[in-house]
């Protein structure tokens, strides 16, 4: 299948992507767009221009500033419209291709727009479901013995973070003040982190809600998923350790965390299905599913210091997670909690088994005894002021690439 | 100064007090009101009938179902229009009691309404503020002799928590399932909390928000809280202990917090100020405040069993707060995390020093060694279904009591 846009075969967005997201440009206000090539297809446009008419929807709902409203009408509506955008892009269809009228009121290029937050984030959990994350970091806090904690393999771990920091990729990043202690120290002091580290996540939107009570399993989870975002967990590893016991992580990662601006849909990545890691012992009931839930989605993480080129520090893959998106979903809703439109569930620090696929600084550097050296022969322990820290995914099968695009963000010096 | 509705001496909502909230009758939809004795004043219709003419307001800000674009608007307006409120019901006014047109289109009997919740919940966090429960709790479950961590004195300990569960009081709170595991298991089952305990909380909405990176301090902070409610922090126990280590309470919490219906503004709550705890160690800089912050608010917990009499099991008090409000905002913004409009930050459990004066069945039965005996000849060591879990707080000075009316909910047999 091919589009009538020219296409780049290194694009993370052919016509088998389209994903969703929300944009603006010095014409246009706020509104739903899909990504396609080097463009942006304007959903509010092409549903005023009436070509959603068999779709039963109320064109004013891409007319908003995030999604939540058109992922509420649900999975039939999603799928339907993300049908017809495929219908109307392909090769062998002239209703926009077939008028420059059509077109210039259609598309955008991507360089002309700027992307926006995709959802008005109601509630943040962020999971802790990569095994070997998990492994590393009890190696190096607690036990190499006992890395995992007696839980870990029963629970997909997890916690609620705060929902009013998520913040979209190009988004400056503030380095945190805080209390820090160091262990020789007799009290605490306040100031800027000094171990600033980012860690590679992705995160799933949820587009449809629960009722207070009700729970869902894994296997239902599928229809309450809209789809994953690239997801940046800034995290200050000193103010981290000095807070975090006994009600875990609070400010070390409240300040801000960033999420790309493409709302890549479940659809889009079901070529990308793999069974995920054994799970031993095994699951609760609660917990059990069918199917395949993992997804094989490249992940690579770059730093690029002010005025020099990208670094590439780390290569990891989605697969690699314990504990499914369809688990976590269940898990959370397992005690009554509502899920609500717009949710965002964050998968921990996707770390694999080998040195270099490790997703945060704090393993990359095992606690910053290893630094990497970067190409413009300075070295990092954790994030400097004024270096950009970018994430990139994609899939890719039978040569054709479904990508995420990117997140970055730039780390300023604390105020 | 007294009104000319007749109000008991024992109402919690003198002229004095004037606290927000939503509610609904079969004739009116969800709009804003204001507590008055026996009554509500509806301030849709006071604002429609051009009462509030003089000051700067959109009556449609009134037709809504959460106070949030009304708080939005700033201290000086919510000031303008509980000012103009307390002049209307002031004895020596006439223009809503001259005519008992005016009074009917006005004024709402508390028993015909139908309280719903006053804000849409953004963000949520629960802190743990009071050094007795916190004692309590490390006494229990680590080491009598350093119960407090060595963070506790120098960090106002908060986590984040679930919004989407936050309902009002009077909503029937479901028993959550979970996972739990006894100390000689194996592994965890899943199935009903068996440690289904009550949290006595007081809870703060924010009113006004920061940009992300920005900062406040605690002096600052009394223009940031538009008003107080009681909070049910709702806790499943033996979940709570299986799941909580590293990264903090989650499911054993999400389930859902109850609070009572009236926001009672700070402005209200000025006559019970009072100095706090000493601060030993004195907290950094970023903590420090002048002027008294704590609030003298007695505060009693109720169990009632289905088809018998409340049974008060609690009092205890707000001022004992070792952390103020100001402070834990402060503390909130200190990294930059935004604040934002319909905010709440709760309290963490309120115990005071002697036994009867401990807010969770957890402290009063210390871990259910030690029952609560009911006046229906049953005993508690945690909540039982069909029990409703009752609180109630008032201020009391100078023979004027501001109260908070109360948060309720009857705990139903789990799914």
């Amino acid at each position: 299948m091919h589009s009538w846009i020219e296409i780049s075969p290194d694009s993370d967005f052919p016509i088998q992507n389209l994903p969703f997201g929300i944009f603006e440009t010095d014409d246009r206000d706020p509104r739903v767009g899909v990504a396609i090539g080097e463009y942006v297809l304007d959903l509010c446009a092409v549903a005023r221009l009436n070509f959603f008419e068999l779709i039963d929807i109320d064109p004013n709902v891409f007319h908003r500033p995030y999604l939540n409203d058109f992922i509420a009408l649900g999975k039939p509506t999603w799928r339907a419209v993300r049908n017809r955008v495929s219908a109307l892009l392909r090769n062998d269809n002239d209703e926009i291709s077939g008028s420059s009228d059509m077109i210039d009121k259609c598309l955008v290029k991507q360089s002309d727009v700027r992307m926006l937050m995709p959802v008005k984030v109601g509630n943040y959990t962020d999971f802790y479901s990569s095994i070997e994350h998990a492994t590393n970091v009890g190696t190096m806090f607690r036990d190499p013995k006992n890395a995992l904690l007696p839980n870990w393999k029963h629970i997909p771990i997890g916690y609620h973070g705060r929902a009013s920091s998520i913040v979209v990729s190009g988004t400056d990043i503030r380095r945190p003040n805080g209390q820090t202690k160091a262990p020789d120290a007799d009290a605490p002091t306040f100031g800027p982190s000094r171990l600033l580290d980012f860690e590679l996540e992705v995160a799933f939107i949820t587009g449809k809600e629960t009722k207070l009570g009700e729970s869902i399993t894994p296997n239902e989870a599928d229809n309450y998923i809209f789809g994953l975002v690239l997801f940046n967990d800034w995290s200050a590893r000193d103010m981290q350790t000095w807070e975090y016991v006994p009600l875990g992580p609070f400010l070390a990662k409240s300040f801000a965390s960033s999420i790309s601006p493409w709302v890549v849909t479940l659809d889009a990545l079901e070529p990308f299905k793999v069974k995920g890691p054994a799970q031993d012992p095994k699951p609760l009931p609660y917990l059990e599913f069918s199917g395949n839930h993992n997804y094989d989605i490249k992940l690579e993480v770059l730093i690029q210091p002010e005025g020099a080129a990208e670094n590439s520090i780390c290569h990891s893959n989605f697969k690699y997670m314990y504990w499914n998106m369809n688990q976590q979903l269940a898990h959370q809703s397992s005690n009554g909690c509502n899920i609500q439109v717009g949710d965002m569930y964050a998968s921990g620090t996707i770390s694999g088994s080998d040195k270099g696929s490790y997703g945060s600084m704090l393993e990359l550097t095992w606690r910053g005894t290893q630094p990497i050296k970067l190409s413009d022969g300075t070295e990092r322990k954790f994030i400097n002021d004024y270096d950009t820290v970018i994430m990139r995914g994609y899939g890719e099968r039978n040569g054709i690439r479904i990508g995420f695009g990117e997140v970055k963000g730039k780390v300023l010096p604390a105020l």
